[in-house]
């Protein structure tokens, strides 16, 4: 009998999870950092995030879990097992948001699983593997990119020195942004950077159209596509706009513009599988009677199959190289992350929970990177997602209904008990 | 005997300016909000502003001058005259800089002006009219856009409620930022909104190459170009930049990079006469891997000819109409200031006052806009340029000589000592 096989006849009907707890602890954690049009703000290693970590200790406080912290700023919640030294069934995402977030990306994840924590309390079960809970620092890499960043450390893919070295636009940089927050937070045991464990599941909202279209309950992620990273930056010669001739300039934002058309029309995908964004653009000095002199952009660049994503990685860098429009160019590359394929044990654990519960689901490979492209390289690793509403995100709008939310917690709960009896 | 006339006789050799107090004045002035790279960052109402002004303060306060504020926070410290009644001689300049500003830049012309009254003090002149230096509010425009705004306002050319309305980045406007400084500022006489005087001459770095390339001690300024500014928005739709097809965006960035390239293209002007600049462009929420949902950016059109102005608006107007890209695009004019002739008395009296000291110089119309644009409104007005490094300003490397500074000085003082008796 093959582990695969031992899953499937495992797959128990586990305890219900209270889904009423659920939906009030996403209402609650949704309150902070609040914006007017309904959204959050509430980006990596702020006050705001601060306080929805703050928030999370008390919940996990209350059951009495343990909670750690790593030198990135990732932080653990521990439910003990019956063989302490066995490695831990994790679960996670983040809590950190975009600077016009919605109340679910990532939110979703920490308090589903902390929901399937409680859930086993509340049925006095005892597991034979400790549970964790992780809370990923900085997923959004919005105030500091790359995204991704504390599951990045974890694993190894970026050195923990050159993370706390980023800094956000006002020169703030990720070690003392750290250090205000960990100033803050209720003392906190430290452990090493560390990617281990027994198998990592993760629940989020899919971000995309697809479960809401096909009117499923959740989806069984099987893998992430590709995404590359970049930062650019063309250097123009600051100038009197009222004086200086046109053909005089050294313009970086009249040679951003340039370059940013180059490259999209180098980017043309008939297909429409290729996302290519320039979502930050900075202008310096910034003001509306002088030529710039300094213009820095990012690249987002993502799709499913790896050469394909070289291919337009080659293409950009070399668009990239000398000048435009008499403007140094120099670009620099935040990230290469290639495609990830799940575990297929991992998956056809989420598959059988979901079916386990007569659920409609669906395969389907995420479009937005997670924290589990990082745990993928080191741990057995599968994730659930739920619909959201137009499939929104990113975008204060972004909603969910209670009904999936509970289901994919469901799913979770159940996929992460029938795991931990697996020989992965 | 018409009024020119009796100027060009009445033109003295007047007492000689200290240049060495004067350089030691723009030195002082240069180390608050000085920049690493030799420039300075003095915007409107900022801590820098505030802590410039209080030091002209202290330099006015000690030779006695009278100071007081009015409602656009404009600054004005009087040398009174033997006839208190008869309406003041003018001159004055801004002392708030660009982010990234010279040490010239406005300073040079409110340090002259001291200079003149000091000079006058020196001496144990007593004039028949009294003389006003202003240091006029926000002439920048970076932190508030637009430029020129205490002077617009005291012109009636901006309404004050409009002015004090105006937010910066932050979202703090006018009105607040005012508020601060005064609390800060000693407590000054404050006077109403007005815009009258017997004649106004303000001194400036030219802020081009010409004076320097032709080594002309100073340039008469005989007016100054027109110049048109916008503000223009594009609205788009937040989105997730790993899930959402390029053919479903409204990417208000790249409808703002296609908008900029088709306005460009309607300026072409083979001459290259027409300046026009985009500093600034705000990408929101400017997050990289978010979908940009608005972009704001700023543009500032000039040219001498109003007719050439006048169909450069049209087609940037027709150009942000309705939508581009899938994103309405909405455009405020900020400003539509016509090109200026000043006072043919003034300008042949500054004229004689380089004569009168052997000086080289040049007729020059001004390619940057000043407040000597709205005092020209009302007040008959003259300026006087002085050469600049390689014509570079808006740029920390901006640099003027010693030598230029004081003869502009000289100039301006035996101008407006010459002007005091002239009819008007």
């Amino acid at each position: 009998m093959n582990a695969l096989n031992s899953i499937r006849s495992l797959t128990p009907v586990g305890p219900r999870i209270n889904s009423q707890r659920l939906w009030e602890h996403i209402c609650a954690m949704a309150d902070i950092g609040a914006t007017a049009k309904g959204g959050v703000n509430r980006q990596a290693l702020t006050t705001e995030d601060t306080r929805g970590r703050m928030l999370l200790l008390q919940w996990a406080s209350c059951r009495g879990y343990q909670a750690s912290i790593d030198p990135i700023g990732n932080l653990f919640i521990r439910r003990p097992g019956k063989s302490p030294d066995l490695s831990p069934v994790l679960t996670g995402s983040h809590l950190d948001s975009q600077p016009t977030g919605g109340k679910f990306d990532g939110v979703y994840g920490v308090l589903a699983g902390l929901e399937v924590l409680e859930t086993l309390d509340d049925h006095g079960i005892e597991t034979e593997r400790p549970l964790e809970l992780i809370v990923w620092m900085n997923e959004e890499g919005s105030r500091f990119p790359p995204p991704t960043m504390g599951s990045a450390v974890a694993a190894g893919a970026l050195p923990l020195a050159d993370a706390l070295a980023i800094k956000d636009v006002d020169g703030i940089d990720v070690q003392d942004a750290l250090k205000i927050q960990l100033a803050e937070l209720p003392v906190l045991e430290t452990r090493a950077l560390d990617m281990s464990g027994f198998a990592y599941i993760e629940a989020h909202i899919e971000q995309g159209p697809v479960l809401e279209s096909q009117a499923c309950d959740v989806g069984v992620v099987t893998g992430i596509q590709g995404l590359h990273a970049y930062e650019i930056q063309l250097l123009g010669a600051e100038a009197h706009a009222g004086t200086t001739p046109l053909r005089h300039r050294k313009d970086a934002l009249v040679a951003a513009t340039t370059l940013i058309a180059r490259i999209r029309a180098a980017m043309d995908d008939p297909e429409d599988i290729l996302r290519f964004t320039v979502g930050r653009l900075e202008v310096y000095p910034g003001s509306p009677n002088t030529v710039p002199g300094r213009v820095t952009f990012n690249i987002d660049l993502r799709h499913p199959d790896p050469d394909f994503l070289l291919r337009a990685d080659e293409k950009i860098l070399q668009l990239c190289a000398g000048e435009v429009e008499g403007c140094p160019v120099s670009a620099k590359v935040l990230l290469r992350s290639t495609p990830v394929t799940f575990d297929d044990r991992v998956v056809a654990t989420v598959r059988n929970a979901a079916g386990g519960r007569a659920m409609k689901f669906l395969d389907i490979v995420s479009g937005a990177t997670h924290d589990a492209k990082y745990t993928a390289e080191h741990i057995p690793t599968g994730m659930i997602f739920v619909p959201c509403e137009k499939g929104i995100s990113h975008n204060e709008a972004e909603n969910a209904r209670e009904v999936d939310v509970a289901a994919g917690a469901q799913v979770l709960c159940d996929a992460m008990l029938a795991i931990m009896s697996a020989q992965l």
